[in-house]
């Protein structure tokens, strides 16, 4: 037998592409004369690249003012939440070693399997394992980053024609992600007046035959916001009442200032179940490590194995996050002081306080107190500054008199409010609040035909 | 006006979810009573998820035999080609320094843009800039392994129904991305007889109107071939006659045994289109640190903005590999030793050549002298092994006499075939060539009716 005629029987998988295409001869086509091609360059973007749209990219790109040379620039916007810009905010040195071991033991340069090492896993689920809500390393699944997590959960839970219900005010991501996949976003209220708790009798509203999860982000970016156990109860009822599964965002999980406590969602149900999403990324001050995960939490089996499944045969596809990141979770889980933790959430609060007590003090400002993550909403009276017509060309004045740039909500789907990062420096938290004031006033109108007094 | 009915014709961006799904007063539904939905619980994994298939996942997870409990185990398969699991080939020391200096800066904490930092981008660009295929930062994209890369050209370029044209036998991520996303795959056929160049015939005749891309491997896993100039010339001219852009998987580029010469695509042609993806993975040995990237040529405007803005979209849903390797980007490619390359490579081809010597002595296997890569591709005269069906039940029936672990070549769309990956320190190489001859020996047999003499 000719060893180079190869057969196709054998490889069996894929028949009809083998069939349908193999052409062994391959003496059917004159060079230039193809089935129905027209031989000029056409190249366009996929409807996924072009479906795939970051709200928060395309407003602050379209805000094109520049701003007041005379000010120094103060960021409280910084799009991604990133918490280490100012460099006041450093990892603690465990973190830093745990990396540096990881590289010295050569013992993680090569693949990993695509959903983590078993060791690292094991490290995570025994980490956030509790009796309420037991984790092994089979439930833990690492990615790149928790946007990856959110990611490959969406893909796995929605099809296409599916919709999720979505948070607003909230995290833009979430949009961006299932629109590209064609999968519709259905949003719910947070109420600030209520501490941005969720509008549940409107969730539930939304919820129809196509709805194939419920992203619960706690604590919130860009809230700050921490739900109450009674609270996430309610939702959890909601979601057993209506069989939706949950994809719990808690990427700011721990991260709750004194006073309030986080409570993982899973630790409340049992028999809703959730996909977890966190990482490394904000409560380490490490976002750029890219390192996140999801912990599956389905002590009813309804999600089964076909999600878990799902969830491997996705991860194959890019082969998980770094491997030497990997190799130092054990340490960073397990030797990160605990004073690190508390440090910087003293500092967020404190900063929190600070800007809150300064904001409050403004006339025409609204902000609402934050429990937690590093954000903190103010609401713009919009009625006392007729010069602008909303939010975005709010933020917008503001940088080009004040060069302080404040990210206008309507990134977060909620107009008419903007979000204040709190990680920056205590200086800058505070000359910032001084610019933001000085710039209210210089705008603040008495509302028309309103019956309250101005003082100004 | 109260502060917190919130106005919803400030967010403009998304009407009609807006329009449609607010329900302000929330006081249409009943519990328990959503329209449409039974309150059952049905948690299915999407379409995508199921249609995620890795062949090497699926043929060697079934091959459930034992090894021969009286014989160590000897891989030679390692599915995803890892150079460190024998621990013999660890990186260079100055790759290692590089992470560990990017740590200690203190400065590659934080998210990077998308793409990647700005400097890294610039030093990849630099690095495989030359006169005939210029490159600059803007012409690069950082991602999470070469897979990423991959997986965001097909993304950016192909819509569900369009088709890719992939090498046979050829590695299998790009049928498991391809149909995961609804695109079709045809195969093009590479020539054993002819050091597996490009049936280019039989390789034109595939392509029509839907066809949104060409995949070359070069070097080729599993082949461990080399195209030659004048052989990628060929393949140009095709893509150029037909109007199809190329994605160039040169994952494995410079990495060629002396006597070859690795050619990337895009320094020969000024006018295809060329998306080149490549990573530290293999060259530097390093593939769990998930660092890949893609060149983009496009001296003709033919992508445009457009494509490129598409690749930049779509890096935003993950944002980019971990930012520790970026930072240690710069030194890993200016300071890494020649040497390092040179000895990776002298160790490889010397394995090549053992093994190719050793295999091509063994009656009834026709080793492919590779070139380059770390793969070596031995074809089984099935008519000589009657007892075994196919190359699946030839490599399990030789793990369980001979604890010697091959792939499959099905696993690469190949039968009778299996890959041998020369990556195993030499005293394993030599001591699975010889049981691989011991097996072969009691399994052959004259070939029924043929001519030939049987010496055995
Ligand atoms: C609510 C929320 N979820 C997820 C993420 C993404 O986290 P990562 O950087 O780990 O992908 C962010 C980042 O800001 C976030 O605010
Ligand atoms: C041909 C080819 N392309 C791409 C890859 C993926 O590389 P990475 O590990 O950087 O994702 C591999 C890995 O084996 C490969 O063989």
């Amino acid at each position: 037998m000719d060893p180079y005629v190869i057969e196709m029987n054998g490889s069996g998988d894929h028949p009809s592409v083998l069939d349908v295409h193999v052409n062994v001869g391959g003496r059917s086509s004159t060079p230039g004369k193809v089935k129905g091609r027209k031989a000029r360059w056409s190249v366009k973007p996929s409807d996924m690249a072009n479906n795939t749209f970051n709200p928060i990219r395309a407003i602050v790109d379209s805000m094109k003012v520049k701003p007041n040379p005379d000010k120094t620039m103060i960021s409280l916007s910084i799009g991604k939440g990133d918490p280490t810009v100012f460099g006041n905010l450093p990892t603690d040195p465990e973190v830093t070693q745990a990396m540096k071991d990881a590289l010295d033991s050569g013992k993680y340069n090569g693949y990993a399997p695509s959903i983590g090492y078993l060791s690292s896993r094991e490290e995570v689920a025994s980490y956030y394992h509790c009796p309420e809500a037991p984790l092994e390393a089979k439930d833990v699944i690492l990615t790149s980053g928790c946007s990856q997590a959110i990611e490959l959960c969406l893909t796995v839970l929605a099809n296409p024609g599916q919709n999720i219900l979505v948070p607003r005010p909230g995290f833009s991501l979430y949009r961006t992600l299932a629109e590209s996949m064609g999968i519709e976003v259905k949003l719910y209220n947070l109420l600030p007046e209520k501490s941005w708790e969720i509008d549940l009798k409107q969730l539930e509203s939304l919820i129809d035959e196509k709805t194939a999860c419920l992203i619960v982000n706690n604590p919130s970016n860009p809230c700050g916001s921490v739900f109450s156990r009674s609270h996430l109860q309610k939702i959890l009822a909601v979601a057993a009442r209506q069989c939706v599964p949950i994809l719990a965002d808690e990427i700011y999980g721990d991260m709750v200032f004194s006073g309030s406590k986080f409570e993982p969602l899973a630790t409340l149900s049992s028999n809703v179940p959730i996909l977890s999403c966190g990482g490394l990324a904000k409560r380490w001050l490490v976002p750029g490590w890219r390192l996140g995960w999801i912990l599956i939490h389905d002590r009813r089996d309804i999600f089964g194995n076909e999600i878990r499944d799902g969830l491997v045969k996705l991860s194959q596809r890019i082969l998980g996050p770094c491997t030497i990141v990997q190799g130092a979770l054990k340490s960073i889980l397990r030797r990160t002081p605990q004073e690190f933790y508390h440090d910087t959430l003293s500092f967020l609060k404190s900063n929190a306080d600070l800007c809150y007590g300064a904001l409050a003090a403004i006339p025409g400002l609204r902000p609402v107190r934050p429990s937690g993550a590093m954000y903190l909403m103010v609401e713009i009276e919009m009625e006392h500054f007729p010069e602008f017509e909303n939010d975005v060309e709010f933020t917008e004045r503001l940088v080009a008199e004040q060069s302080v740039h404040c990210l206008p909500a309507t990134c977060f789907e909620y107009p008419n409010f903007f979000r204040v990062v709190i990680t920056v420096p205590e200086v800058m938290m505070l000359e910032a609040c001084s610019r933001i004031q000085e710039f209210c006033e210089q705008h603040y109108h008495c509302a028309e035909g309103s019956p309250e007094e101005c003082d100004k």
